[in-house]
């Protein structure tokens, strides 16, 4: 598969991008000499295919155990043309008796070309990196968002992206990212210990040696840092982890794939244990005032939505599919010394470490 | 009154800016010869300290006439020092019988210093205005929204402000800002003319002659253009006036005090008119769809919020007071054609004259 002149197609999940995956014969940066063996434009196009077949099928894998639990189903929104060209697959699911509102979305850019924008956004992120306006992309993403209809079990996020750039002059580079990430309403603490211990085990079996700033820790300190909302001094939710600009090599692909089959292990038994606890209008009525705090983020801060927004023609309700159900906000809130809500806060304003090693 | 050298302080209706009251001892520029009579550094300070005071009496009035026709009480937040330094009074009513959540702030900033990011900002509109970071300045405000409980009761939102520099080089620049606009939930044709014409009229009456650009047809364009979704090729409501950059004067005060004595006058009729119609669940749900997109405007677009946020400290609740209480998101929500909520999205798609002549 070659890139093609195709329009440049908006995709939020695939907007975060960089670090490599580069063919050294045209490359002799400090990127390259991270890598193993040399890759080859042609082992980049074979991953790149494969790896949007694995998320492809990972998506309908994902819906089938999801509407398992569910009395609800999720609608089937393609568009474009998945297999050969640039399109996707939106997934939603409304009013459900777990998911309150639920998206899973498969996209497939092939022959993008870089806009200026991302071209700079690119090159400020990467300095080996010569990408320019125009360059040729590929890239493709499964993402995820599930907002849960109760408050004590907590709102679920992830996502894993490929993006493959092809320069004018013959570089070609490609990155890996992605993460899942929690976000509780109230702080149970077993379940919470529970997810990152999951993630934890996934990046401690991984073959990372050769891409030392990808280990847990750091994978973690980085959800933290970007699910950040600096005017209210919290972190959205009680993280996970995330990755950007992860090499792209045999290892890194296989890393990938663990954290999208992760993804349903670390959050299914949380909900299976919460999903019939009784709830009060008081819990269901913190949780809208939390996903307030929700939609800030995307709005404000999320590089995805904004990049997403930000296009000529964006497939709007695509990006805004992130979007709660139903958000409630309240002037001057206050929670009450010592209460679980203020528990919460406690830790959403001080990240704890969740794993006991 | 003097600026002097306080930290600057965030204020949400203050960051629009900028045309001008400029002592022409010091500034020869296009601007200046706008101006009518050469104004005096004493002339703004007794002007700006008037005004200040006349918006403060306007908050509460304008309080005494909200709570004249509501059930509940606004609660009152004075923060600083709004007499002497800097400070405000939040004024916020939640859970009203006519008002869900509205939001009556005063702000008076004294002895501000102007961020790089401020500065940058108001060169980039007026060529003129030689201001630089660091420059002393001060700036009053009043602001309100109010978001209604009943989708056939449209939402006001409302400002007026003035800003004022002082930069080192001795140049002295003083501008007007604000407007009023509706954003109805149902399409009222008579609700809106009627909103209109009284801003049209009070502009005709207003002595703006010497400021061409200000007249109604170019406010009620610039509140147009202001407040659109460029994602969603929508524009929030159905406009009213807003102007920006308006040059202090005698005349200019005058006007400006007209738009805020226009306020309740322009919305508390069609607020009597409808309050007591019935509405069904889905004109509710309605409702809380399009205050979705308020939010959206409100985070990815407005001037004030935006700068209110990135500052270092801000005060966030009195940034965000402007949220509506409830708002759902569905994905991809449509609506029946030929229905009222189309006909709606119809003047939001392509906004409409409203003012016969």
């Amino acid at each position: 598969m070659a890139p093609r002149a195709f329009a440049v197609l908006p995709l939020v999940a695939l907007v975060y991008g960089p670090t490599l995956w580069v063919c050294p014969r045209v490359h002799r940066s400090r990127g390259i000499r991270r890598m193993g063996r040399a890759a080859t434009s042609s082992d980049i196009s074979a991953s790149f295919d494969s790896f949007a077949n694995f998320l492809q099928q990972q998506q309908s894998e994902i819906i089938h155990q999801l509407e398992d639990i569910e009395t609800a189903s999720f609608c089937c929104d393609p568009w474009g043309s998945v297999d050969t060209g640039s399109g996707g697959i939106t997934r939603v699911l409304q009013g459900g008796s777990v998911i309150e509102k639920g998206a899973c979305s498969f996209t497939c850019i092939r022959g993008g070309n870089l806009s200026a924008e991302r071209a700079k956004a690119i090159r400020a992120r990467q300095e080996d990196v010569l990408v320019q306006a125009g360059d040729a992309f590929a890239a493709t993403a499964l993402s995820m968002v599930l907002h849960t209809k109760s408050p004590l079990v907590p709102t679920f996020r992830s996502d894993v992206r490929i993006f493959w750039v092809q320069s004018a002059n013959g570089q070609e580079v490609a990155w890996l990212g992605g993460g899942a990430d929690l976000t509780p309403y109230y702080l149970n603490e077993e379940d919470i210990q529970s997810f990152h211990e999951m993630y934890c085990k996934l990046c401690s079996g991984a073959k990372l040696d050769r891409h030392p700033g990808f280990n847990y820790q750091a994978m973690k300190e980085s959800c933290d840092d970007y699910f950040y909302l600096p005017a209210r001094q919290e972190h959205r939710g009680t993280g996970g982890i995330f990755f950007d600009d992860l090499p792209v090599d045999a290892d890194t692909l296989d890393f990938a794939r663990g954290v999208v089959t992760t993804w349903m292990a670390s959050w299914l038994p949380i909900v299976k244990r919460h999903r019939d606890d009784e709830f009060s209008a008081k819990q269901k009525q913190w949780q809208l005032l939390r996903r307030g705090r929700y939609l800030e983020f995307n709005l404000l801060y999320d590089r995805g939505v904004k990049f997403g927004l930000a296009n000529a023609n964006p497939r709007v309700e695509g990006v805004m599919v992130s979007a709660p159900p139903v958000i409630a906000y309240e002037y001057n809130h206050r929670v009450e010394e010592g209460s679980p809500e203020a528990e919460l806060l406690q830790v959403l304003r001080k990240p704890r470490g969740w794993v006991n090693k």
